[in-house]
């Protein structure tokens, strides 16, 4: 399996790049990668690291796609980019994925014009994941799209529920839409319809229709679905009051002494908490319904971070995602209702 | 200074709402209420509490607004409801505000159609109280209007302000729209539209722009706009967010016997964190817009969040907010931009 990673894309580029590929090499045996963007500096640094380059390829890229460019801009006059060129590998087969912590508008207009959607699906979708109560939970759209139609949030629900079915090994996922309230009357006419829609096909998710934005940390379902703008707002809203509650936390035991000892003595249990709800562990949006694997990393993301996006792209190739969802998009699009169960079961 | 208090609204009423009564009543000493609901039933309770009673009336409703009921229903089958008999006594000036931790809808509904919208405003819009690094910040609307145009997050931008500038005291508050991002492209047509109408307006206020999720948990403006839809989500997004780490929390200090000891040890500082992103605290959304003050109080809040909520009703009836937004809105709506910035200063 072969990687392609943008290796100029985020804040820190290429350094956490490169080491983060260095830290999923040990998860990963066998994972090759290819390197997009300014040779000579990536050959210099990747010069002492035997192991890493033994299994790399370095290929130049004359540009880089810059976080303030606008897609329509990087589309037409970022060609030569390290991005471009990264997704371009991807089109021609010549790597399984592609992964990159730059421009996310840019990332998702150039995979869309290059890989192109699957046939059945209108629109990509960014999707990611969640800490809650009971584990972890899917949600998209997470910013691709600001305005969704009926249509894109049944599409939308089809997909994290095939993602949550084949990547993550949940049997039987539970899909619900985002709304503010449970009730069949609540919510705009999107929302509305296309839970009407979801409940009508007999499709065998299991979709318990509305949830609400407090559903998200109790992990009420395995797939959050809405709008990118809800999407968007709500993901950066949680990330938000994850760092109010930390940087509380971090004054409260900084508060006195007895506050100070109190916090080593509870550090391994501290430690815990810190790994579960870590952004780092989370880290590697899916572009979801493309013609190929596209993972965004967090742009501020380290090298473990970026890692663990490395892996989401190599679950995701393993368990052959996109397969799976042409075939279920195919049977929802065919096969009379009775059918589609049968070829569930 | 009076005000009426739906006595049967909210999950353990009367309960809550006549100890949260009694807890207010020593905080703002001079305070007088209504009560509305079953009349025999609050005058057993009432009948103990000597310094309570002096100060209060009850009146009797033959009706409850339910949870479930839908808005039309309730506004056409509770007409005898303790809700809305609260709303009639203040459009009947017999009281100054109105509490309720009932049915949100029905209480917006009933509000807006008894009491109507100020002149100037074409929907009023929910305001709440949001934690934040810098102490406290307002967002609206959290779910009034799950569908707004550019002119209704532009009169929810001035409601804001002034709420915020007259309530809160804050003298010249920065407002920000909610958006995917902070560059002018971002977003879709209305909140693009309606950051062009404030920024065209050559109002006093501070206008900041676009504002992502995330900060609402920094705290970046002292008023967050954005549509009732994506504000709801938002707001529950946080609620659950804060209750899994509280939970998460609890779950490190019980995870050893050390732990256990740290925790006693740190309490003081943790008690602290805990009192700064108290749900309870931060009880009681404002219904901005209405001819009449009226404060959704939690349907879960317990006798303390409840008096918290009347705080507000007599804050906002303290400072004459309807009489500053009314003045604010005939400027805005009738003066060119000179005479607006000359009327502020």
């Amino acid at each position: 399996m072969t990687i392609a990673l943008d290796a100029m894309g985020g804040d820190r580029a290429p350094g956490i790049v490169i080491a983060g590929a260095d830290m999923a090499r040990h998860r990963f045996p066998g994972l090759r990668y290819q390197f997009y963007g300014d040779g000579e500096h990536l050959e210099a640094m990747l010069a002492g690291k035997d192991g890493l380059r033994a299994c790399s390829t370095v290929h130049h890229a004359d540009s880089v796609v810059t976080n303030d460019m606008k897609p329509s801009h990087a589309l037409r006059h970022a060609r030569d980019s390290s991005m471009q060129l990264a997704i371009n590998a991807a089109r021609e087969g010549r790597v399984d994925g592609v992964v990159s912590a730059g421009n996310t508008g840019a990332l998702m207009a150039m995979a869309k014009i290059t890989l192109k959607t699957l046939n059945g699906i209108d629109r990509p979708a960014i999707a990611g994941f969640y800490p809650t109560m009971r584990g972890e939970s899917v949600m998209l759209d997470l910013g691709a799209n600001v305005e969704c139609g009926v249509e894109n949030l049944v599409q939308f629900s089809i997909m994290g529920e095939v993602f949550s079915r084949t990547v993550l090994g949940i049997p039987r996922p539970t899909v619900g839409l985002l709304n503010v309230g449970i009730e069949d009357a609540k919510g705009h006419d999107e929302v509305k319809q296309a839970a009407a829609r979801l409940r009508g096909m007999d499709l065998t998710m299991e979709f318990l229709g509305f949830v609400e934005g407090d559903d998200i940390g109790a992990g009420t379902v395995d797939v959050f679905v809405t709008d990118g703008f809800t999407g968007n707002i709500s993901l950066k809203t949680a990330e938000g009051i994850v760092s109010l509650y930390n940087s509380l936390l971090r004054q409260a035991f900084r508060s006195s002494i007895p506050a100070r000892i109190g916090y080593l003595l509870a550090r391994n249990g501290l430690a815990k908490l810190r790994t579960r709800i870590d952004p780092r562990r989370h880290n590697g949006a899916m572009l979801l319904g493309l013609n190929g694997i596209v993972i965004k990393s967090h742009g501020g993301t380290d090298a473990f971070g970026f890692a663990n996006a490395i892996g989401v792209a190599v679950d995701m190739v393993a368990h052959g995602f996109n397969d799976k969802i042409i075939k279920e998009l195919e049977i929802y699009g065919a096969a009379p209702p009775a059918a589609v169960r049968a070829a569930y079961s």
